[in-house]
Parts: C-alpha cells; structure tokens; sequence
C-alpha cells in the first residue's frame, strides 16, 4: 500500500486521514495542535513530531491545510519536500484560489514531484464516511498514482480537468452555490422570524418543496438553535466566498449572489460569529447587535 | 362530492383542475383561454363560457389565476361570487402578497362565503402527479370543508396558520429560496462557462455534492440547453420574487439575496426574455447582448 504523509488534521483532515488508515494505508500524520496526531495514532496511523517527519519517505503527501499559503509553507519553508520518496506526487486537497493552485503546482514540479489539485465537498460527515466529492486537476499519470488513495476517502472522484487548477475551478464553482444557498437559508429563516410564524412548520415546509436544497436541510435545524454544534465556521466561507470572487474577477463573470452572500458571511464575522457555526449567518440578517 | 367551480386553467391550473375531475370531483371550469375548459372536459370535468357559470352553485370556488388583483376581478367585476352556493369556501391558491389575500379575504367574507388561502409549491410536475405541496392559511371550519379536495391536489396540505395571509406568507418564504437559489444556479453555470471548463460535467458534480438544491437538478440541464420548453416562465419569479420583497419590506426584514435575484429576473425580462422557461435567467449572468 502507499506510504502516506498526512499534514492538517483539522475537522476535515482528521476523519480523511482515519478512513486512510482504516482502509489500510500507511498513514504518518502531522499537526501544529498538538494531540491530533495522537489521535490518528490512536486510529491506526502514525504520529509525526514535525511536518518533515511525516513526509519523510512518502509516495503521495497529502495536504489538507487552510489555504494555499499554508500549502506552500508546509512544503517550502524548511524544505521538508526534499524529504518525500524519489517521484512522490503532492496532493492539496484545501480549497485555493485556480491560480495559486497552478502556481505551488509549478513550484512542486520545479522540484521534481507530480502534483494533483484535489479540493473536496462533503464537509466532516463525507469525510468520516469516506464519502467525499473530490474534483481532481491533474495529468493522467500523477492521477493514477494516487487514485486508491482518493476513492479511498471519495465516493465521487472526478477528474474534471488534466492540469492543476481544474479542481480548484470545479470547487469555486461548488462553494459559490453553497454559500449562496446557505445564506439564502438564512435569509429566509430570518424572514420568517420577522413574520412571526411558526419557523420550525415552515422549515419543514420548504425542506421538502421546490424550496429545498442540501443546505437548507443540513443547516437549516441548526439554525433555530442559539449554540449549536460548529460542523464549518463562518469564517471558512468568508475565505470559500472570497475565492469565489477573486476567481470570478479574473475571468470577467458577473457574481452578484455570490457578492451578497459573502457580505452575510462577513458581517457575521465582523460581529464575533467567525468561529461559530456557518448557520449563524441567519443572525446577520437582523438579529446582530452590532 | 363537493361539487366545484375552478377558474385560471393555466399550466398549473389545468392539470389540478384534471386531477380533480379524476379523483371523481365534479369539476366545472373557466378560462379566458378558448379552448382550456374544452381539455378539462375532455379529462372529465365541464366547460363553463364565463365566470359566473363556472362559480354557479358550487361550494367551492378554486382561483388559480395571476395573482390577486384577478382573483378579485373574477369574483367581483360581474357580482359571479353571488352565484355560489350558499355557505360556499372561495380557495385562492395563485401566489398573493400576504397583505392583498387578507384583504380578499376580507371582502369575500363580507360576501357571506367563507375563505382558504391555500399557495402551492411544486410546479407543472406537482400539479400534474397531485403530489404539491399546499400551505393553508384559514379557519378549522374554512379548511376542513376544503380538505379533501386539497388533499386531492396535494402530497403534502399544511395548515401553516388559522387566518388568511399565512399561506401566502408562507408561499413567500418559499418562493425566496426556490428564486435565489434558481438565480445562484444560473449564477454558476454561467461561471463555469466564463471559465472554460466542461459545465455539464460540473453540473453533474454539483448536483450530487452539498452544492445541489431542487432548483439546480431540475433546472440546471434546461439552462444548458438554447431553447428548453417552458415549465414556468422568467416573469413568474420577477412577479414572486417582488411579492418576496413587498412582504421583506413590510416587517422590516434584511433580503439581499431575493434582491440580487429579483435584479437578475428583471434584467432577463427587459431583454425579451420573459416568456421564456425560468432556467434562462443564467443568461442575465453575462450573456445578454442588451
């Protein structure tokens, strides 16, 4: 089985890297919050002490960090790639901006690895079940060499494009419909508020109309608690959305829904919610208090 | 079986007023259309040549017109609400501002006869399968002399408040998520097409992802297509989503996103696309010569 280096066990690498280890793979895990590790350990991986020390002697490293600055520091700053098994091939399955996907993938290439942009969909149930959606951007071969691994942690492994980049598109694409719809769910749960009308009938209602979306039905209960559970934070769709933006300048698209719902997401940040479930972007449509 | 006068056989209209008529409800229907009350005829029901034929002697009037203005006008403009039965339901089930169907209710009462504000959710496909989502606002003693026959029409008949308005309250809120999400559908294919990668491959991807709504699958391939048939057309979300607003407005509620959306609508509809199937909003994102 493939020798696996895992950095960036948060809520979603954590259960992406269990699944890996569950199934089989030799999975050395690293990150900068102690005890998470362990806790891969404690699943049937292995714990690494520094991020070196996980990709030491890797055939694929696997890098499921925040951002893409994250990315390339993780490779670059003590330059733990040159760590990685001779023709081992980097996966960065964080959402990152098209450009800056192509730009580390440069970068890895430069130094001699296959690189495969890789961002997921299906928040920390897909990724406990091993159910993801991942949109790859990669050539056929760096693909191949690391296909087991993504059906491992993937239901849905598509390649949507041969160069890094392609993923990322697919995922902007992906994240500019779930913020909206979520906002929107939010939007109207907080209109119906306001109406003064029985929101959980009318939750229901909609959930099962013409109404309804993957969203809606996943954060829409949530929403009518005060402290729920944070499955995402806020603050990741302000980071999603402004992808999501930046990627629809580039290119000249026109983004309105996208622009609104982000401003939600903000506002809701700038108010404290930042860290709090991204349902509670209900409360910046008029429950704020400044 | 209630016998029932049904007026506004249009594409929603028509199969609700057949599948009464099926289900053994004797169906006598009115539409300015020549030719609509023949196919309900046809389907078992009878053909009225005006209004006031079709209200003569039923015990319950259904309404399934534009909106409510012509709900008015058909009851009032020639006096046909005087040819009801005694003790007879008038039923508008055409999307009103909440405010405009209390203030018909209002007055059809003042009439003697009783009155359901029942909007419905589910489109051509609900109303042709009697499988739509009904949300009621009326009295125990209003709607329970209504109920088999909305039960006839609908999978899923919710009582959402005991006077009229709540219905369509509830029909506001669900016309915001079907409308912004429709929006945030064309929003991102349109996205997708700037950003040349394959968009019936990224449809099929976010249609199974936490990216999907009801709206996304069953309008996202018609927006991919130059001239889908029509299910419902453009202007319907620009008249909705403006009653979303009109109602946002009058509580004081925050709707940015149903006001992006409602922009994206109307711009679709100044550039002639009005008639066309709603799906095409994708178009107002970009491809619009002007």
């Amino acid at each position: 089985m493939t020798r696996i280096g895992f950095v960036g066990l948060g809520s979603m690498g954590l259960p992406m890297a269990k699944v890996l280890a569950a199934k089989g793979f030799a999975v050395v895990g690293y990150d900068i919050r102690p005890g998470a590790a362990q806790e891969l350990a404690a699943a049937g991986g292995k714990a690494a002490d520094s991020v070196g020390d996980a990709l030491a002697g890797a055939e694929l490293a696997i890098l499921m960090v925040v951002n893409a600055a994250q990315a390339e520091s993780v490779l670059f700053d003590s330059n733990a790639i040159a760590r990685l098994a001779p023709g081992a091939v980097v996966a960065v399955m964080a959402t990152c901006p098209p450009a800056k996907a192509l730009a580390l993938a440069s970068r890895v290439r430069a130094a001699g690895f296959g690189f495969i942009d890789a961002p997921v969909s299906g928040g920390v149930v897909g990724a406990t079940a091993g159910a993801l959606t991942i949109m790859v951007g990669a050539s056929d071969d760096d693909f191949s060499r690391a296909k087991n691994a993504l059906n491992a942690m993937g239901s849905k492994v598509v390649q949507v494009g041969d160069r890094p980049g392609a993923g990322s598109t697919a995922k902007a694409i992906n994240q500019l419909l779930c913020g909206v719809n979520l906002a929107a769910a939010g939007e109207a749960m907080a209109l119906a508020r306001k109406l003064g009308v029985d929101v959980s009938q009318i939750l229901d209602i909609v959930s099962g109309s013409a109404a309804s979306s993957w969203m809606l039905r996943d954060r829409g209960p949530r929403m009518l608690e005060d402290h729920p559970r944070v499955t995402s934070a806020v603050d990741i769709f302000v980071k999603d959305l402004g992808i999501v933006l930046e990627t629809g300048a580039e290119c000249g698209a026109d983004t309105p829904l996208a622009a609104a719902a982000h401003e939600k997401f903000k506002q809701a940040s700038a108010a404290g919610l930042g860290a709090q479930d991204d349902s509670q972007v209900t409360r910046a449509f008029g429950e704020l208090k400044g």
